[in-house]
C-alpha cells in the first residue's frame, strides 16, 4: 500500500513533467527533433562502454532461459544498431507536417484537419533493451513525451541507455522530461501507469501474452496492444505450386517466433494430393512439425492428427496446423472462426478469387501471393515501428510514426456565428 | 449476482449475433445499406402512432425535471425529424468506399490502406429517444453492428423505435442483429457491456458527466467519450469590436447547455476598458451572469468576483467567467491550465497572432474569428454526428461516419518472400 502510494506519487510528478515537455516538444520544429535524435545516437556511441558495462550487470544477475538471455544481451554491434536506428528515424518524413484534410463550408468557414502528437505515452515492455531506445526515438520524432517501464532484468541497461537519450535532448535544447524511465522495477509502478487516466494518453505494451493481457485487463488508459497473430496461408486450387512452396516455407519458417508467422495452412482439396506432399517435405527439411486434419492424413498418413484446439493455437514455434478445404468459402469460414484478424494470405493465380479473399477476411493485413512475414513496419515502408496493433480503433497493423499521431481541426472564419 | 450473470449471458448472445451480422453488413453494398436506411425511415413514419403511444407510457411514468421531460418527449414533428435524419444519412457519401493510401515498395509489393468498419459498437445513452435512432443510422451506414442501451425512462420509446429499425433491416435483407437494444434497463446490463472485452470493439457513451465518468472508469472496452467542454473565447487587442460582440454573444448564449458553448472570456487589457463594457452589456441583455477577475472589476465594479474554481467550471448555463490578460502568451497559458482541449477561439484581425493561437492551443477544434458553437458534426459538413470525442486517440472532435471506421491493409505481390 505504501509502495503503491509512492509509485503513484512518482508517476503524477513524472506525468506532469511529461505533459509540460510534450507541449514544447509537440511544437518543436522538425530540425530540433531531428538534431535531438542525432545527438542521442552520438551519445549512445560515445557511451557504448558504459551501456555494455550496465548490461553486464544485468546479465550477471540474470538466471532465465537462453533465448531470454539472448534478447537481454547487448554487444558493441547491437549498441551501434540502436544508435543507427535513431539516425534512421531522423531521416524519416515529419509525421506532424501533414494536413489530412481541407475544405470550406458554404458559410465560408475554412476547415483544416492537421496531424498532432497524441501527448504522453506510457510504454511497458519486457527485457529487450533496444525496445526502449526505439520507442524513445519514435515518440520523440512524433512529438510525444514517453515514460518507459522496462522489465526488471534490464533495468541497468535501460538506465544507461536513457542517460544517452537525455544527453541528446539536452544538446538539442529540449526538456529532459520528453523521455523518462520508471525509477525502479516495482510492479507497483506498472499498476500506477495502468491506473493513470488523465496522466497518460496511451499505453503501449510490448512483450509476452501475459503482460499484454494484464495491461488490457487492468488499464484505465487507452491501450494500443498487440494480441495474437494466428495467421493463415491459404493455398488456392489455382496457386502456382513453385510460388506456394516458396511462400509457405518463408511464412512459416523464416522466423517462427514473430507475430507475422503463419500458424495454419489451408489448402484446396483439388490441389492437395499433388502439392501437399511437396509443401510438407520442404517444411520438414527446415525442421517443422505438423498437426493435420483427416483429409490431409489421407494423403500423408504419417502426419500427427490435429485436434480442434490446434487450429486455435498460435504456435510461435516450428509447428504448422494443416486443414484441407473445399474452396474459398470454407477457407474464409475457417479464418473467421479461428483467426485473430492479424495477417492472412492467399496464394492463387486467379485474381477474382484473390480479390474475394482480400475483401472477405477481416485481417488487419491481407496478402495476395506474398509471405505473411511481411507484416512489419519496415517492410511496409514506415521506416520503423513501435509494435503491431490488433485492436479495432485508432490503428491496425504496424504502428509507425503516423500511427503515433492524432489530429485536430483549425477553423478560420470572418466573423461567422451559428444560426 | 444472479442478475449480473443473466445480463452477461444475454450480452454474450447479442454480441455473437452482432459479430455475425457485422460481417455481413460490413460487406453489404452501399445500395443495400442505403435502402435499409430509407426503409427504416418509412417504417418509422408508418409506425408513428405506435412510437408516440410508447412514448406516452414513458412520459406517464416519468417524474423528473421539466428539461429532462422535454428531452424525453416525442411529438409527430420529432418522429418525422428522426425519420428525416435516417433519409439524410442515406444521402451521405459511403465512408467505406475510401482508399486512404496506396504505395508500392521497391520489392514490388503493392499496399492499399482501405477503410473498414470498426465492428460491434455498444452505445450507452441517456433518455433522448432520437439518440438511438441517429446512432442506429450512423452505425448502419458505416457497416457497424450496434447494441443500444438507452436510459430506463425511455425504454418503451426505444423499443418502439427499434421495431421500425428492424423492419427496415428486414426489408433490405440485412440481419436483424445489426441493430439490437438491451432487453431491459437493469444496471447489470451496462456492467456487462462495460466488461465486454472481445465482445464489443468500442463503447460510445452519450449523456451527463456521471454517466461518461462511470463508463470511462469501469470499461474494459475502448471508449470514445465526450468529457468536458471548457471552452474559451479570446478577444485579442486587434479584434474587430463589432465582430467580437457578435461572436461572443453567440458563443456563450446561442445555447448554453451544449458542449461547444464558451465558458470563459479572455480579453486583452489593451482593449478591455473600451470593449468589455459592451460585451457585458450584450450578454446581460441575453440573461447572462458573470464571474470576473480583479482587472475586469476595475472596469466594471458591479461584476461578481471570480474565484479560482470558476475558471475550472464548465457552466453549461448562462454564466461566463471573465479574465483580463496581458497578451496571447497569458491567454495560451490560461487555456493550457484551465481548458479541456475541446474548442477554443480567438477573435483578432492580426493573422500572425491568429496563427500563433491556432498552433498554440491543444484544442481539438481551434477557431479564428468564429463562434465556438460551430463545434458540431453538421457544421463541419459531416452530415450527422454520433458525438464529440475528447480523448486523444482514434478521433478528436465531432465523430461522424468516417470516424466510425478504421482501416486495413490489402497487399498484393507476385510471390515475394521476406529475406
Amino acid at each position: 500500500m505504501h509502495i503503491e502510494t509512492e509509485a503513484t506519487q512518482h508517476l503524477h510528478r513524472a506525468a506532469a513533467a511529461a505533459r509540460d515537455a510534450s507541449r514544447i516538444l509537440g511544437r518543436a520544429p522538425l530540425e530540433t527533433r531531428n538534431s535531438a535524435l542525432r545527438a542521442m545516437a552520438s551519445a549512445m556511441r560515445a557511451d557504448s562502454d558504459n551501456i555494455l558495462a550496465a548490461n553486464a550487470l544485468d546479465l550477471a544477475a540474470f538466471s532465465g532461459s537462453a533465448s531470454f538471455r539472448d534478447r537481454l544481451a547487448l554487444t558493441p554491434a547491437r549498441v551501434e544498431a540502436m544508435a543507427q536506428g535513431l539516425d534512421d528515424i531522423a531521416e524519416l518524413p515529419d509525421p506532424l507536417a501533414r494536413t489530412l484534410g481541407e475544405w470550406t463550408r458554404p458559410n465560408g468557414l475554412r476547415f483544416r484537419r492537421v496531424a498532432q502528437p497524441i501527448g504522453v505515452i506510457g510504454m511497458i515492455y519486457e527485457s529487450r533493451p533496444n525496445v526502449g531506445a526505439d520507442a524513445s526515438g519514435l515518440c520523440l520524432k512524433s512529438g510525444n513525451a514517453v515514460i518507459l517501464r522496462g522489465g526488471s532484468e534490464s533495468h541497468h541497461s535501460a538506465r544507461a541507455i536513457n542517460a544517452a537519450m537525455i544527453e541528446g535532448l539536452r544538446q538539442a535544447g529540449l526538456p529532459e522530461a520528453c523521455v523518462q524511465i520508471a525509477p525502479n522495477t516495482d510492479r507497483a509502478y506498472v499498476a500506477a501507469m495502468l491506473g493513470g487516466a488523465g496522466l497518460l494518453d496511451l499505453i503501449i505494451p510490448r512483450g509476452g501474452k501475459s503482460l499484454v493481457e494484464r495491461v488490457q485487463r487492468e488499464a484505465r488508459v487507452p491501450v494500443l496492444a498487440h494480441a495474437e497473430g494466428l495467421n493463415h496461408t491459404y493455398v488456392h486450387a489455382a496457386a502456382d505450386p513453385v510460388m506456394a512452396r516458396a511462400i509457405l516455407a518463408n511464412a512459416k519458417m523464416r522466423r517462427t517466433s514473430v507475430c507475422g508467422a503463419t500458424e495454419t495452412l489451408l489448402i484446396d482439396q483439388a490441389i492437395a494430393p499433388s502439392l501437399l506432399p511437396l509443401l510438407v517435405a520442404d517444411l520438414r527439411e527446415l525442421g517443422c512439425d505438423f498437426r493435420a486434419d483427416a483429409a490431409a492424413r489421407n494423403i500423408l498418413p504419417e502426419l500427427t492428427a490435429a485436434n480442434d484446439a490446434d487450429y486455435d493455437t498460435e504456435w510461435l514455434e516450428a509447428t504448422l496446423s494443416i486443414r484441407v478445404v473445399d474452396g474459398i468459402g470454407q477457407a474464409l469460414d475457417h479464418i473467421a472462426r479461428h483467426g485473430s484478424e492479424h495477417t492472412d494470405a492467399i496464394v492463387t493465380e486467379d485474381s477474382d478469387i484473390a480479390e474475394q479473399f482480400l475483401r472477405g477476411v477481416d485481417s488487419s493485413v491481407a496478402l495476395w501471393n506474398a509471405s505473411t512475414q511481411f507484416c512489419d513496419g519496415g517492410e511496409f515502408g514506415f521506416g520503423a515501428e513501435i509494435g503491431i496493433a490488433t485492436g479495432r480503433i485508432h490503428a491496425r497493423g504496424p504502428v509507425g510514426l503516423e500511427q503515433l499521431t492524432i489530429y485536430r481541426y483549425l477553423v478560420t472564419g470572418t466573423g461567422q456565428i451559428r444560426p
